[in-house]
């Protein structure tokens, strides 16, 4: 059975999300439809883009992925499907999918109108055109049916840790979890090598140690250790980073010994 | 496979939609659940039944809705199962699905004891009532056999606009939506082929230009327009039109031009 | 197709869930995957156990429930599959399935590292070692094979109510759900046979009436009653009996005629 997997800034209180199910399932009425997530915050391209990087990489090969964050709705941004190794994406091009470009193998603007609702709104394109295109995919169309291939989709540039003259690699904190932890856009290779004691992690001027996992900190203490996804992370055993160190998307993380 | 979608006031927190959906598969495993919302507003019906005509439209013919915002549980209020030309709607009789009785087939009162729990508790009617009569639909049984006909299930009165001596169309908001947009009460008719340019909408003494689609105003701007379910709408472009306006449910919307 | 349940205390918003969801549904095509919630107050176990107790009974047998709600990830504390005479759970070793031990017929150590993903994190075992787990129980490893027998899990006391000299059963409240009712850990045996008159209860100096439902009490007025689970809670109509009495955990609730 064909996954199709549903990410949004719709909330789950209004029912749009409910209307994009029930469209795909009038279509496709055997897929399996999964939720990432409906609480990107709203019009905020970066935060669902991060989501999905949390979350797609793990569903099995052939999975759909539909994202609709979409302040560009009705207007004349493209709607596009990627196809990458192992994944389809559909959505708005504004950049959504841009963690998936590396493993990119097609992609196509959304331009045959016999593959969306026989009505397009011009405000609410997850129900109208993303939904049945996914539904479609799901039923075994090609991706070429779906529109012309489009070369420039919209690419995101994600802020890189810089070297310092010091020595001090400076990255900076792009995602705060449910948990208050900050999680850095920093993935150094050869983290599972990595002896703690031989990394130093500073946040503002406050020094923080460098461990394997929350619990080698005592409750309430900060902490800085690779997270789930591999990137660095600065956290609060049992508590709030973002809260404790008042910071966020953007604060500046300096590491040393990497 | 038969589709039961859910929508609740129930939030996602306490385990009780869990209790629901575990009954629902124990009395017939191969059904669908999709969660339409969990998150109408406590004991309000208005809400829901809005939520439900958002959603519910979009599903396959013989998709079940249970729905269950329900002040009066244990109470002499009456539960129901209601058919429509393609749907099913099992709930209290309180108004929830009052948007959809124009397309109503059949009505009964859910008196039929061995289609419910065998214990049923006064406050859960949602798992002890509503959800094994779903379950029940699923498995083919007829909703004759759940109880006598209803000819008079409750219906909520709406609102309607109302036409001045000088000639405006009075509207007002119904619905506001997870991005602070304000849903009214008037669907034209003729919408697709009006000329923004002909249309004027004032909200309190401020003028709202009328327009096609969000990215036709500036941003931080109002506009209004006709939203995806064919009903007037006032917005603000990448904002949230409910904090701009201080406006909400109830709020006036005057027309002219339609 | 077998189910598989998902508590935990990620939030919706990260996409931690769909992570997991994703791991499973790559081990598990077939399962049918339920949200029970994720909303489980952060590295609350008690609150996660509560939630459990309340959903996962009303499913079908042979279900599996996952449950993650993990403050002590990484460190020595054990990962647990138990086997109950009609349920699976897996998870953390911390009491989060202690309302099931009753009706445990296995319990053993997540010590195969074959049944886990091939790298596991230290921070995210959701992913790494209880989704996957679950997955190979659902498609029919015994759980024997998961590790060796664990004969001491972690189990969580409970508080019971305490008679006082003068007679008075003193209960006390221990969860506060969505709709603000206020559940105690009194369970009467005989309640479907209580006579409402014959029952006082009281919180702090107010005495609450004890009766049969929501609506036998006026609109905004207390009431006390046997919920839904068999607990006594106190309510207050179409209200929030925790805002009304200040009440929370812990509040003793003191009752006469049980």
């Amino acid at each position: 059975m064909t996954i199709i997997t549903l990410t949004t800034d719709f909330g789950v209180t209004d029912g749009y999300v409910g209307a994009m199910k029930g469209v795909i399932l009038r279509l496709a009425p055997n897929v399996t439809l999964i939720d990432i997530s409906h609480a990107v915050n709203p019009h905020d391209v970066r935060h669902g883009a991060r989501i999905l990087a949390t979350a797609a990489p793990e569903f099995p090969d052939g999975t759909i992925h539909v994202a609709v964050v979409d302040p560009g709705v009705g207007s004349s941004r493209r709607g596009i499907a990627v196809r990458t190794t192992n994944a389809f994406f559909v959505g708005p091009d504004n950049g959504l999918f841009s963690p998936f470009f590396d493993s990119k193998v097609a992609c196509v603007r959304l331009t045959n109108r016999a593959t969306h609702q026989r009505h397009v709104s011009h405000t609410f394109h997850g129900r109208d055109v993303f939904a049945p295109v996914a539904a479609h995919l799901a039923n075994g169309m090609s991706i070429n049916e779906l529109g012309p291939p489009l070369i420039d989709p919209v690419c995101l540039v994600e802020p890189e840790p810089v070297r310092t003259d010091g020595g001090w690699l400076v990255a900076e904190v792009v995602y705060v979890d449910r948990f208050g932890n900050l999680v850095t856009n920093l993935s150094p290779g050869n983290w599972e090598q990595l002896e703690p004691a031989d990394i130093r992690v500073v946040v503002g001027d406050i020094g923080v140690p460098f461990v394997r996992t929350y619990s080698d900190a005592a409750v309430g203490e900060l902490l800085a250790l690779i997270g789930s996804s591999g990137y660095l992370e600065i956290a609060v055993r049992t508590g709030r980073a973002s809260d404790v160190l008042d910071a966020g998307i953007g604060t500046a993380v300096k590491v040393w010994g990497v």
